[in-house]
């Protein structure tokens, strides 16, 4: 246990700063480019972060990567979602054949998927879904912690594990998301202790859920804060008392991407939250991520908030599973192309054939008709 | 005069009703879709829209283009602008070459971009632009009329040719901008007419003026106003009086991609106002409009709230020439992509080798570890 906090220790130390110097190589760029200063807004914003997670002005993003986090929670027992518990298993495998919100949009825009069990309740029998099944599912958080600190801990390791992954196999930038019956439950439940909020502020109606079931689930994650207490300063302590294994895992993914210098995009409400306990875990990490969506889920701004968090995308979406990043990823791109492609003022000038042609036939003259 | 006038009432005419039962079909097969309802958010809207505009309830957008309008306004000589008029001219032949904010995206997107002078104050000998100049720029709408109305019409009748053209070339989607110094001080004079707006609701800094330009911009609309008085329920009235050869045919561009059937993305603050006037001559072209970015422009929202119109994208742009959209084209994609690949809760179910596998292993069962 303390061989593995401290691994954890030791990856947090290691998220480097971002590069200053590119950063202000690429502004400088920027100002250069033939535009009124600033026009182009956050797509100005994102080339300079991006110089700052690479060292390089000119980036490109040819191979993307969207990670998805599936598990199972135990306070579905409660009755708070809309879904049966067996869509967390279906879903995780439909996202293996590009035919879910996410995938198919991934498949279209040519992203790759990496489907990832850390707790789905069933045994998988699908060679596309990579087996690092913690348990299944989580406890009944109302009841008890919903995993121990020590599986907690190898969530986010797991989250880890896939960044590097990325990293050797050349992924350029990586988006987060998940599949995970009950886990608007558990998310909302994690916003409110680490941001102090009511549970009414924070809590959404998720998939979809019906009054009286809608009632239910803040009274459950009421009653849990209330039981365990988890002490805000302490995201792994929250994470195992009211978490998911999709949040700590995804909270590693946010955290292994700055350790690899990997551009992240933080996609909907879940990652969100866990983009947050990857920033308490780690403030460095801030730097890394990349907003997509503004998720339709109340407690989505919440969190933006705290993470001083502009989303680039209105788009009522609340699906889940990073269905948004492969949209993001486009913004992402035009954001590499007009820093790599527009002209600078000095080349914007008209000083090739067509400016010879008309300064031959003096046509710059202002001609009345 | 009477006869294009006419012309211009008889393509109005043509603009047909959307497929209502298209988009009927469209609405119930997003419902079958596995995901809870309306969890696509705009996405799904999108995809209803695309059927009501074509017909069909799958679509694809594989050909896509942007059409700008460049022109030149008199009212430069008041000195409401921070750039030279030159700039016009540059800019548009800049265009041509894909390296302007615009049209290096659209390059690297691949989408086709349209550049097209209906006004620019020089004699442009560059094979890339189309020449549809209508006259050396307008006149200084503070001192007399910008154009005449048979002017207005001519720069209309202009849009609508080339939404034509772009019909007869296949094109799945256009997308409208311009280039054209102070086209931000008459499309907020359009605007602050149309919506019944103060002057100091509608203007905003443009391309970034002085303190004393942009006082200036404002007395110099203001002034405008009270000289002409257009009538507000005249639209050709108000563009020939206080508009541009750009916002002009830009309208024409939305009215004849309606009348084509051809979805058609409004983008930036000058696109908007253009849109607005199109909408006002023909109700029917709202349907075929499609939001991109939230232009940081002030204004922008006014004329948002008069089309009933919620932006796509929130980037703090204010560039222009049509620059938000090859990223809204993306979102256009992916809204085909999700209802024309992702799987209905029938196909979802696991009845595949997983499911075969899984059934025949019994591993559906919940396991205890």
């Amino acid at each position: 246990m303390e061989y593995i906090e401290q691994n954890l220790k030791n990856i947090i130390a290691e998220v480097p700063d971002l590069d200053r110097e590119a950063m202000s190589a690429c502004e400088k760029r920027q100002a250069a480019l033939a535009k009124p200063p600033g026009s182009l807004g956050k797509l100005e914003e994102l080339s300079i972060q991006l110089a700052g997670i690479t060292g390089s002005v000119k980036n490109t993003i040819e191979k993307r990567r969207i990670i998805v986090m599936c598990a199972d929670n135990g306070v579905f027992e409660e009755g708070v979602s809309s879904s049966p518990q067996s869509v967390t298993l279906s879903q995780t495998i439909n996202l293996t054949k590009g035919i879910t919100g996410c995938s198919c949009l991934a498949k279209h825009f040519g992203n790759e998927v990496v489907v990832c069990d850390v707790g789905v309740n069933a045994v998988i029998n699908c060679p596309g879904v990579i087996d690092r099944k913690i348990a299944m599912g989580t406890k009944n958080l109302v009841k008890e912690p919903a995993m121990t600190r020590e599986q907690a801990i190898q969530a986010v390791l797991t989250g880890v594990e896939m960044a590097d992954a990325a990293k050797a196999d050349g992924v350029k930038i990586v988006g987060v998301g998940e599949m995970g019956i009950c886990n608007t439950t558990t998310s909302s439940a994690v916003l409110a202790v680490l941001t102090c909020s009511t549970v009414e502020d924070v809590t959404g109606r998720g998939g979809g859920v019906t009054d009286a079931a809608f009632a239910k689930k803040k009274q459950v994650i009421a009653a849990a804060l209330d039981l365990h207490k988890p002490d805000k300063n302490d995201v792994l302590d929250v994470l195992s008392k009211v978490g998911g294994f999709d949040i700590a895992a995804m909270c590693g993914v946010f955290l292994g991407c700055a350790k690899n210098r990997i551009p992240v995009v933080v996609d909907g409400f879940i990652s969100i939250v866990a983009a947050l306990c990857a920033v308490r875990l780690c403030e460095n990490v801030r730097g890394y991520l990349i907003p997509s969506h503004h998720s339709f889920e109340l407690g989505y701004q919440i969190a933006a908030n705290a993470l001083d968090f502009d989303a680039y995308l209105m788009l009522g979406m609340r699906l889940g599973e990073g269905s948004g990043c492969p949209i993001a990823f486009e913004i992402v791109d035009a954001a590499c192309a007009v820093i790599n492609t527009m002209a600078t003022f000095e080349e914007a000038e008209i000083n090739d054939d067509y400016l010879t042609d008309i300064r031959k036939t003096d046509s710059f003259t202002v001609v009345e008709r």
